[in-house]
């Protein structure tokens, strides 16, 4: 017997007591909206426009050189919460030199960046607060929101007149404004300095995603808010990611001290999962010295995404306008984007696919990362195969 | 000036934004509630209660060998989520191999325990279910509750009788219930069998966290999931820490085959955050089969827990009853709790602290782990410290 899904199963022995997921599957299914783990060998040899590793750094031979003697020195694990015995010498570094390097007073090491973006979030906001939130955030930012305990008002995307009403009718409440740098659904860019502006008025923290913008944007790559002029704005909090540009694990919160050592209390993040593993931060702590050395990472990546985009486009399909190094190409369908990322796959172009739920909309896209280490002739190929293999409706 | 935590700052220059935290601060000082990161040397000379590498796998040679030896072939990073790019080879082979070690049909491998806890209650649950959970579940779960947008229901602590009664009266609805198996708080142990009778009366499904158990619990370590029989059970799913016994990070979901389709297809932790390191994912590996060829640490902890309760409670402290590894002393205050602990720390033993918000309570506690490396000489050490810098109140 099938259950519906919303009945429970009635069967004395409880066998079906999960019946209702393959119902759901079933209408996935259908849908095209089924997903599955495609392990990779460790030498792929598809070109990698689905990965996040912007900077070619997850394979850096300083980086993972770094991460294999941290593991033998420090250990697989950070063996506890961060307050408890997960705080290494290593961890407290990495918090400096990120501080450092993009001129914020203070930073805090997450075990990873959905949970950073969950800490964050909740512990700036909290019963009797308001959130006014981007309708595109990310999903660890919608969670933050949910968990916070805040009256949340969407206003809109990248709409700061919207934001500044939602903070005007707030009344006495403290407020937080939440959003993305880049967005990972489109690749397009939040009116940061306006954002900024808003909030200053109406006496509003803003905290800012900057996942896809660290690395990428701004002088040296140091992210979509050091190019705003925000990281040492005192009302301002930005969160990374150090496994996307950095090539690794784990997440990061960047503010002022008084905003981190909050977090350090209460952040139940930070409290209740173990730490970053000591490998990862070592990792983290690599790459950006990479970084720091190497800048031009940043601008290649950054001359990859309007190359390609302009070229799809040319071309004659929907490729998003790229603020930093992530370019979107709408499809159809779900079932049409599903064959179509399948079919790069084959022709050894490895994309990303992005179906409902995951963006804030029904549409279904290719998203596809201009990795900094990508050559012209690469750029011919994925070009070739993105526009031989697309489906009619999205042809020229 | 400083704004009440629920006012929002007026200065036009917005300033004072965060001056909420400043007031918030202060009153968790005095109430001995501020917490700090201590970061550890590699080389550090303390005998650890503090951390939860139970098994002394986080230094392990083969673990820490294997960590490093993945780092340098897969990269630092799994540079991006699961569906994505983030799915290798390592990840494959370490959800093979987890569930046939412990008898589970499939299981699915996160980049956190947190992470894991949170899509496993979400994916399960839903808008028009309802939830009944055990009183003191782990922060993550508890999240996982909030989260899930299902009615839920506190049922006591270790209450099966009142779990039944939450069910009988959910209506049509399907139902999860959510336990850890082992208690962070006081490290019981919660009636697994009882519960999963009472399951499989009303039709509910049982989510076990088995955090603390796997690894000490059951036959060779298997956890107390499978100690309770209940591993290939079709309506159980458990999830398990690879940051605790284990000694590295991330985390895992074991169930049913459909179970696990299900997560893949729409768990919001798996999609929206990058995969666990591949380097955390051999150590992983390489901690399981440590553990399999000796299953005498998963003893050796058990022996070590008793021994040092039984010791504490005969030198007149509150010590917990110990169901696996885990000891907790109760302390008379945050503040007492604290100074205790820091007194242990200089005397050379490191000891956990739980103070409010952390467990379900407002008793603060020392949390000590009950270590397989832990010699005798180790424990006559740990009683004479832990005695010796008792505040009084909990003194004999």
């Amino acid at each position: 017997m099938t259950a519906t899904p919303e009945q429970a199963s009635t069967t004395p022995t409880g066998e079906s007591v999960f019946d209702w997921i393959d119902a759901r599957a079933q209408a996935r299914a259908e849908a095209g909206l089924t997903h599955r783990l495609s392990p990779r060998p460790a030498g792929a040899v598809t070109l990698d426009l689905a990965s996040t590793d912007y900077l070619g750094l997850a394979r850096d031979k300083r980086v993972v050189g770094a991460a294999a003697a941290a593991a033998l020195r420090w250990g697989a694990g950070a063996t506890g919460a961060r307050p408890a015995s997960g705080s290494t010498e290593v961890h407290t570094e990495l918090e400096y030199e990120l501080a450092k390097f993009c001129g914020a007073p203070a930073a805090l090491v997450f075990s990873s960046g959905f949970l950073a973006n969950l800490g964050a979030v909740t512990a700036l906001s909290g019963q009797g607060s308001a959130i006014v939130a981007d309708q595109h955030i990310h999903a660890s930012l919608i969670d933050g929101c949910r968990l916070a305990k805040a009256d949340v008002a969407v206003a809109g995307h990248r709409e700061p007149a919207r934001v500044a009403h939602a903070l005007s009718t707030r009344g006495d409440r403290r407020a937080l404004v939440v959003t993305d740098s880049v967005f990972a659904v489109d690749g397009d860019l939040a009116p940061l300095p306006e954002l900024a502006e808003v909030c200053r008025t109406h006496g509003a923290g803003l905290l800012v995603a900057d996942v896809h913008g660290f690395g990428v944007l701004g002088p040296g790559g140091r992210g979509a808010v050091a190019e705003a002029g925000l990281v040492g704005d005192a009302n301002v909090v930005t969160t990374l990611s150090l496994a996307a540009a950095l090539g690794g694990q784990g997440g990061a919160v960047l503010g002022p001290r008084r905003v981190i050592r909050h977090l350090v209390d209460t952040a139940r993040a930070l409290h209740f999962d173990t730490g970053l593993a000591p490998a990862s931060a070592a990792a983290a702590l690599a790459a950006l010295q990479v970084l720091r050395a190497e800048p031009e990472r940043a601008e290649r990546a950054r001359a990859v995404a309007v190359e390609l985009a302009t070229r799809l486009r040319a071309a004659g399909l929907a490729a998003s306008e790229p603020a930093a190094a992530l370019v979107s190409v709408r499809a159809p369908s779900a079932q049409a984007a599903l064959d179509w990322a399948r079919a790069c796959q084959a022709a050894g172009v490895a994309v990303g696919c992005a179906r409902p739920p995951a963006g804030p909309d029904q549409v279904s896209r290719l998203r596809l990362t201009a990795r900094a280490e990508l050559t012209e002739a690469d750029l011919d190929r994925v070009c070739e195969v993105l526009v031989s293999t697309a489906p009619a409706p999205a042809k020229p």
